[in-house]
């Protein structure tokens, strides 16, 4: 057993015997891998990580994500024991309503759990941001004496997470990053819900990653070689230019008497099965939630170690605060999620006679102009650089200082042709404390990243999705390319802007709560096709979500739109009183998720009571009906050509609108009262 | 040049200028993946595949699938040489609406074009489902003398694709499955939209797929070594008991002065630029859209063979169906699209007075039954068969033999825990013409396979997703698995069935419509909890996608439910009756896009005039607002706790919905005349 004893065996099963006692009493949860993972969990925790329990937000802690998440009860162990605030009573209360101990971990609920992870493949694609954040971080802030950030990040994966495409996205672009702070532990048990991963899962994963470029190593004896754990461990530290990846053979389910097969993986163990667990690791079969006090004490000597060395990084960080002054208040500052004061005078702002531009271009001059005042900001796009502008002119790509195209202090992350792992880093990097990621991609392929976009939501990241090209009017790429559903999926994801502005002023204002929202992502749908600037747009309007693009009291109807279509709106407007004499007004309604937020006076303002009022979009009606009492959308594909013309064929000319407006006018003149849809019978819990 | 000549490099040419001519008259598109690509094309196609213009849907034609769909000028430039129904005026209107030649291959609308291309990975992933579709198509049908189904299936990717997760799963799968008639050329040109790969892609592909158990060849000069590409080919065709890469080195945009650099990827060729490449290549500076004779006569010589082939294979196919009747009766059968006869008898059907079942386990009683009489069905999931309940007792699995777990004639087929790949590996599968794919997945991670789910429909596959765990019912598991916004999100897709049932009959309903609509993918959305049988629920009913559930012609209001909540409802109306004297009725609504379908007279007999209609559904209330006045949902994520304390805490109990019923009846009292909103001023464009 080398450097190991006892103790450390014990402490070993006391791991193993929580998360049987735990998943028992929930009837419930994922026995297998916490007992198959406990030996490497305690000689990583123990010998390796950094951190500090009394404060699981020190900058510098050391990362662990659990990416196989449904093993969370070793988690949940571990930080109990340790001490983080995460008591006994928690770990009774495991899958039970209104704990903090859910079925998989929640960052945003449970101190101690850096990223929220259990759909598979997420939690490894996370670290890879973890550990894009440390290193740009480290580039931006260290200095000679000051290794501020020299964190490492690790992280235990199963072979449900090695099959998603997620995870070999993030991992291909972590071998090319070189990311040598990032450790990943492969729990190479050989079985998945089917079974035996023979049946689907026979590739050579070390292989697979030694193509991506990670340093590979084999710990053959898991259960049980605690000293080859560690060496290898310390090995992976020690190669310091590439990312490393240990498969580490386990039993699953270790200890139980179905150990080794699927029946140990998602299931709680028999009572017979846990009274033999129990005596053969020497504990009382009677007894359940039992921790030896050695095991703490153990556990809370290496805690108080982390503490101490969170003292010394303050101290360090003092003295960095009189030699750097300047970076030692810019990080300060980014470390509490504020921006720098005053900002958002940078923004752009543009009167109704300066040119039609698009909203992707004028996203880009959003980033050129605040990217000096908001140094948090790192963008990127899954490599449609010239086509979602979201690059900055100056920009220094973030790159591995050896391929000489960049280095680690670099804003600029070129993702690849990988949406779905651009999406978990960011959340990563966003999760890290010092970074508020951008990133684009075709609004479309926003899409390819649902699986992340919703844990970004979920937990709370500050992330943004620049999604340019985002309808029928990119044209000529065609239906495969026009998104339709895309804005009804994301405005029904809770804790999610969905902005799609109608010109400069509302772009900016869409930035201006992305980047101020310090627990929400956002989703900016940006045109391809030039958008004139509006008459009534202001920053200070749009940032209520919703403002009157066009008032007239004595309007008949309201034509209720967003981006592309407010313009076309307000032509239907003239063209309605011109060619119909009907009376119209304009609302714009750049993000639901905000206006929703406004008070219901303010709300029936922009759709008022006593007239109709009719949506305006050029994708799905659906969801549109909240806000108005007809729709014109598109509830079909798209067609590839000239924008004008597929916007032409689907009547999204002033006067396709106005023959609708003109039937939604008639159509309503015997209902009384018209009531604004913004009246509800009761309130949603939210 | 060896076995090639003047007329190869001559046609290599005209189908380079082609794609140049085509791109520049449409001012749009990618000229450079087809000038580096159009030798690998012309030797693939002239020497090897098999296919014949006239009959794109030959049975046993080898496949050809373009996954870096945007060099689809390259594909229209071949279907229109060798003799599909694609003109020379087809390739003048590429990129212009209403053309079939868009600006990605779409197979709905292009002979010729076998799966819709252009998002990256999608069609790597559909072309392993179509070397699926043959190795299981042959081995049901193929018997000694008679090898009726032996094609390969060959694809083109790119960087792009190799990059895409989806990809990486499929290639995973692929090589598990020992798939030894497919063979993937990729198109190493070290250029993708953000300019030199190096910037983000720098790992070893072929060393990757070799970890995926793939067969791996380099071409290293792919432009013009065409004895190197040919020899490649016939290796990867003489190995047959894997998968194939090719890796083959190319010039993207090869002949122009931007040759080999970004800016040749996705924007037409100046004109400066075509008149030196046409005389580079020998043709007429002032002329085009030319295509020499002798290229139309070579070409169609070729496709003469393939004609020739198809009649040899129809008179094999004539004997097969003397000596093997039922087989080839079957065979045809399939090929058709319907069902057997009677197949519908099969199906389920229960009485009130049956045990509550979940709809999963539903789901599985359906597959039971109709396994036998619908011998296309070819079942599976990704890595939850046990929880999706998607196999039949004496299943099969789909295993190359040599691993002694299954066959070739399996229908059970075990895709890892791989969503994405998944779904576009049964979009292929569908487009095969022999098979009905279904498979499973927990809900909410059917939005990991979004890219995908969205071409089923775009591309009218008969594809099943066997959705399980469908909202927060699944209790413990908590809200990283719990769906919100997932149903808004697929029903707001188009050509798509997303069903909730709410019963047994509802149940083998969604299997009725799935099962029979030969165009439209389908979503079943089914529960982990039982389910109790209703009073009302017919096949019948269930199949227009929503009917009555509880009639009372004396009701103040309608509550408009699905699923899980429709039970409920009925409990709430004696609530309602018993505690506020209130009259309610329930409409059961299991599918929106067939409910839409129906006669107007029909949709207002469920959902009528007069009285306010009130949805209940445990997610997202985003779409309800088209068939009701005010909706109880969750707009927020759910909790992780047993499903009935889920519930609770959510007050979705019969208390919960009179509370609101009561709301909504007061709320709408003062308004006349009350439309039901079935009632819409205009009609959608669909």
């Amino acid at each position: 057993m080398g450097n190991y004893g006892e103790l450390d065996e014990l402490a070993i099963n006391t791991i193993r015997l929580l998360a049987v006692d735990a998943t028992f009493h929930a009837n419930s949860g994922h026995p297998g891998a916490p007992m198959g993972m406990a030996p490497v969990a305690h000689v990583l925790f123990n010998k390796f990580m950094s951190f500090n329990p009394k404060n699981p937000k020190w900058p510098n802690r050391d990362r662990f994500v659990l990416s196989n998440g449904h093993g969370c009860m070793l988690q949940y162990a571990l930080l109990h024991l340790f001490g983080y605030a995460l008591s006994m009573d928690d770990l009774k209360h495991f899958r039970h309503v209104d704990s903090i101990t859910p079925g998989h971990p929640e960052s945003h609920d449970t101190p101690g759990i850096e990223v929220t992870t259990g759909p598979l493949g997420q939690g490894f694609s996370n670290a890879v941001g973890l550990a894009i954040a440390q290193a740009h971080t480290g580039g931006v802030f260290n200095k000679p004496g000051f290794d501020l950030f020299n964190n490492h990040t690790y992280v235990f994966f199963g072979d449900g997470c090695a099959m998603e495409g997620i995870a070999s996205e993030a991992a291909s672009l972590a071998g090319h990053l070189q990311l040598g702070n990032l450790i990943c532990i492969y729990d190479d048990n050989h079985i998945s819900i089917d079974g035996d991963t023979k049946v689907s899962f026979t590739e050579d994963v070390t292989k697979r990653f030694e193509a991506y470029g990670w340093h590979t190593q084999w710990v053959q004896h898991g259960d049980n070689d605690y000293d080859a754990i560690e060496q290898a461990i310390q090995k992976a530290k020690d190669v310091t230019d590439k990312p490393s990846m240990i498969k580490l053979t386990t039993t699953i389910g270790f200890g139980s008497l179905h150990q080794g097969t699927g029946a140990v993986h998602g299931s709680a163990l028999k009572k017979d099965d846990i009274v033999q667990v129990k005596k053969k690791f020497g504990f009382d079969p009677e007894k359940s939630f039992v921790v030896p006090q050695p095991v703490y004490d153990m556990y809370h000597k290496h805690a108080a170690d982390g503490a101490a060395k969170e003292q010394e990084w303050n101290s360090l960080l003092e003295k960095y605060s009189s030699e750097h002054k300047e970076l030692a208040e810019q990080l300060k500052r980014r470390l509490t999620g504020d921006l720098p004061k005053g900002w958002q005078e940078k923004l752009p702002t543009y009167k109704p006679t300066d040119p039609a531009i698009a909203s992707r271009k004028l996203s880009e001059s959003v980033l050129e102009a605040i990217h000096e005042v908001v140094p948090e900001l790192l963008s990127g796009s899954a490599d449609l650089t010239g086509s979602n502008n979201t690059r900055w002119k100056n920009a220094v790509d973030f790159q591995p200082p050896s391929l000489g195209i960049g280095d680690w202090t670099g804003r600029y992350l070129r993702y690849g042709v990988r949406e779905h792992g651009m999406a978990a880093i960011m959340n990563g990097m966003s999760a890290y404390g010092t970074i508020i990621p951008a990133s684009g991609t075709f609004l479309n392929f926003v899409s390819y990243a649902a699986g992340a976009v919703r844990l970004s939501s979920l937990s709370h990241q500050r992330v943004i999705y620049i999604a340019t090209h985002d309808s029928i009017g990119l044209g000529e790429d065609g239906p495969t390319h026009q998104p339709i559903e895309t804005l009804a999926h994301f405005r029904a994801l809770p804790n999610m802007m969905v902005w799609r502005p109608a010109d400069g002023n509302e772009t900016s204002a869409a930035y201006y709560m992305a980047l101020t929202s310090k627990e929400t992502p956002s989703i900016l749908a940006l045109t391809r096709q030039n958008l004139p600037q509006l008459e009534a747009s202001s920053i200070e309007g749009a940032i209520k979500g919703g403002y009157t693009a066009l008032e007239d009291k004595n309007a008949q109807i309201t034509l209720v739109s967003t981006g592309s279509e407010v313009s076309i709106c307000l032509e239907a407007v003239k063209y309605l009183k011109d060619n119909n004499n009907i009376v119209a007004r304009v609302a714009s309604l750049p993000c639901w998720e905000v206006f929703d937020a406004q008070s219901k006076e303010y709300r029936l303002s922009v759709i008022p009571d006593g007239i109709p009022s009719m949506s305006v979009e050029v994708m799905t009606t659906l969801g549109w009906e909240k806000y108005s009492h007809d729709q014109f959308g598109l509830n079909r594909f798209g067609a590839s050509g000239a924008y004008k013309d597929v916007y032409k064929k689907f009547e999204f000319t002033p006067e396709g609108i106005a023959k609708r407006a003109v039937a939604t006018v008639d159509f309503w003149k015997d209902v009384k009262p018209i009531r604004s849809p913004i009246n509800r019978a009761f309130t949603q819990l939210i």
